[in-house]
């Protein structure tokens, strides 16, 4: 294998496989990124067991292409030694079979690599009829999900998000059992039937990272596994095995409080009560919603106190107090995109639900703690 | 105590006086922040043992002044409870003696406080005739060689700077045994006598990050302490006790090969060596100079070697190897600001200098390893 490329074409596809590549990983061989020249261009593969990344630069993109062939370079030091190269024209070459040169004019690296053949033969399958999605539109439903999936492995299950695709609609959950994401959008899925896949939160968290431009994903499901097809990148990740908890029952439909306000009010407010809440495991602030007046406090027996007051329009006139995590709270915020929001609430002891005045497809739900 | 201030003087004085907090301090009313508000103005301070600042708001920039006196404000949070106030104009309060308010219209912290009468009486002295500079050339002095100083409290000496007053000069040193920076200005310096000192790691990079725009420094040096006023602020730190060694005759004055190169292709050159060699402690690339190129190349048995070429000008013919750490080089190199610079040898086992071709006042001295 020999050719010579532009130093952003290699640098912009290896910043793509990259991501599979684990640092937790043991098994050498997995270190290595595959090079694949073949007639039509050249193939970057890498891949942990549970995420395979594909990315594929075709012929014209390449500058010269001297001898077909495979290798596998290790991926330690790889981007930072093509980064740093001086020139802009990089020639790449096979020398003894298994080692790799890179080089200008004026500068080399020689790196050992291992061996084609014991590299995982991992295979990328398609469907005839994907599930076709914008990928501003599937960034936006991962951003909005996956920050409330659950860190612990004691439910493994809940590690992940969960899509749903129907005919009409594609439903994405994702939550730790102390607090949920809802993000639903109509879409025509081309379907016979309905289909749910738990994806694990690193593998979407990727690809989310992956997706830089709008364009077209092809999304192929399969039993195990999932493939997204965006622009010259195959993302295939393995599914969470196991079925996923019911949560639709979890969402109240009705609520005894409507409160409006202002979301950069608000979630300025939570921020700037939460300062003293800082290093405690809960971050926990109280808020008393009173009239037309939402105040949110907390306390710390070292440092002091804070009181913020936002002003709020609401559809109850009694009293409510409410103690929440005001990290959850604001990891819910963020996600939010328009001026207004809706805070609905039962009681102290109920969930509280975040949604935008306008959009109905996204719901943040927050389990408030008891404080005494 | 009480008053009201814009948030953006408040915020730049603390963010002065704040890098006196040590996070590794025990004695909880040092965690504090002096605030003590007399006729003439506000003054900040806070101190570890090692070292002090104070920093002094003027009346006319405070907006009101209701009430002088004085109180220690814990300095956890107080930088971000500042920053995140959602109004421009603050307002701080005393309340019950040993708490302050700091409130804006919607908003207020209660914090606890610490009494007064418990903080160190810190005495900033100056004297009549203080050693005058600019903070653009002290600045540059700390920049070129602190980087140099040992980080090991093996030999505590060498953990500070050195500074030597003269008549017309001022010199300054930092040396970790390994290698050695020296930056000498001449200037004019009102003394009876030489002065040396030699001033802690920690504290003159915290005074380097303080001194922003161009100003006059006062340098007042005391047998036990050292103060600096530039602008509105007061810097004093202790010495290091003990003497520092002499290093003038470390720095040889003849060289065998007087190599002149290009700063930036030297630089990069040995950048992209030292990438194989990460992790490494010593991080070791190999020189050879001969004739008209300067090889730099290193090798990494798990992951394979690089080879650099740039090209010299030299006064010797005969080939010449050296190796060095690459990390020493880098740093040394970071200081250097013209475009040629000048690598001067004696043999495989002799220190290596670098300097400006034309600049005299700054050496950069590295010591070579032997590597066989």
């Amino acid at each position: 294998m020999k050719f010579t490329i532009e130093k952003n074409v290699i640098l912009d596809n290896l910043n793509n496989v990259i991501k599979a590549i684990s640092t937790k990983n043991v098994i050498p061989i997995l270190n290595g990124i595959k090079f694949e020249m073949k007639e039509e261009g050249l193939y970057l593969t890498a891949s942990d067991s549970e995420l395979s990344i594909k990315s594929f630069i075709e012929k014209k993109k390449i500058k010269n292409v001297e001898s077909l062939g495979s290798i596998i370079i290790q991926s330690k030091y790889i981007l930072e030694i093509i980064r740093k190269m001086p020139q802009d024209i990089i020639n790449f070459e096979v020398i003894d079979g298994l080692k790799i040169k890179i080089y200008t004019d004026n500068n080399q690296y020689n790196l050992n690599c291992f061996d084609p053949s014991d590299f995982p033969n991992i295979k990328f399958e398609e469907h005839k009829e994907p599930i076709m999605i914008k990928s501003s539109v599937l960034k936006d439903m991962i951003n909005q999900t996956v920050f409330a999936i659950s860190t612990q492995e004691l439910r493994p299950i809940l590690t992940g998000v969960n899509f749903k695709f129907s005919l009409n609609s594609i439903v994405c959950t994702a939550t730790d059992s102390y607090r949920l994401a809802k993000k639903s959008i109509k879409t025509d899925v081309n379907l016979n039937n309905d289909l749910e896949v738990v994806i694990p939160g690193k593998s979407i968290t990727d690809l989310e990272k992956i997706m830089g431009e709008d364009s077209d994903v092809a999304i192929h499901v399969f039993n195990n596994k999932i493939l997204f097809v965006y622009k010259n990148i195959y993302f295939q990740s393995n599914l969470l095995s196991g079925s996923y908890p019911n949560t639709d029952n979890l969402i109240p439909t009705e609520f005894e409080y409507v409160i409006k306000t202002k979301l950069q009010d608000f979630n300025d407010a939570v921020d700037r009560a939460a300062l003293l809440t800082q290093g405690k495991d809960k971050n926990i602030v109280k808020m008393l919603v009173n009239k037309e007046l939402l105040t949110i406090s907390s306390s710390s027996s070292e440092i002091g106190k804070v009181e913020e007051t936002i002003n709020i329009e609401s559809n109850n006139t009694n009293a409510q107090d409410i103690s929440f995590s005001s990290k959850y709270m604001l990891e819910a915020l963020k996600t939010m995109k328009e001026d207004e929001i809706l805070i609905l609430l039962n009681s102290d002891v109920k969930p509280i639900v975040i949604k935008s005045v306008k959009d109905e497809s996204l719901i943040q739900l927050i389990l408030p703690i008891k404080s005494y």
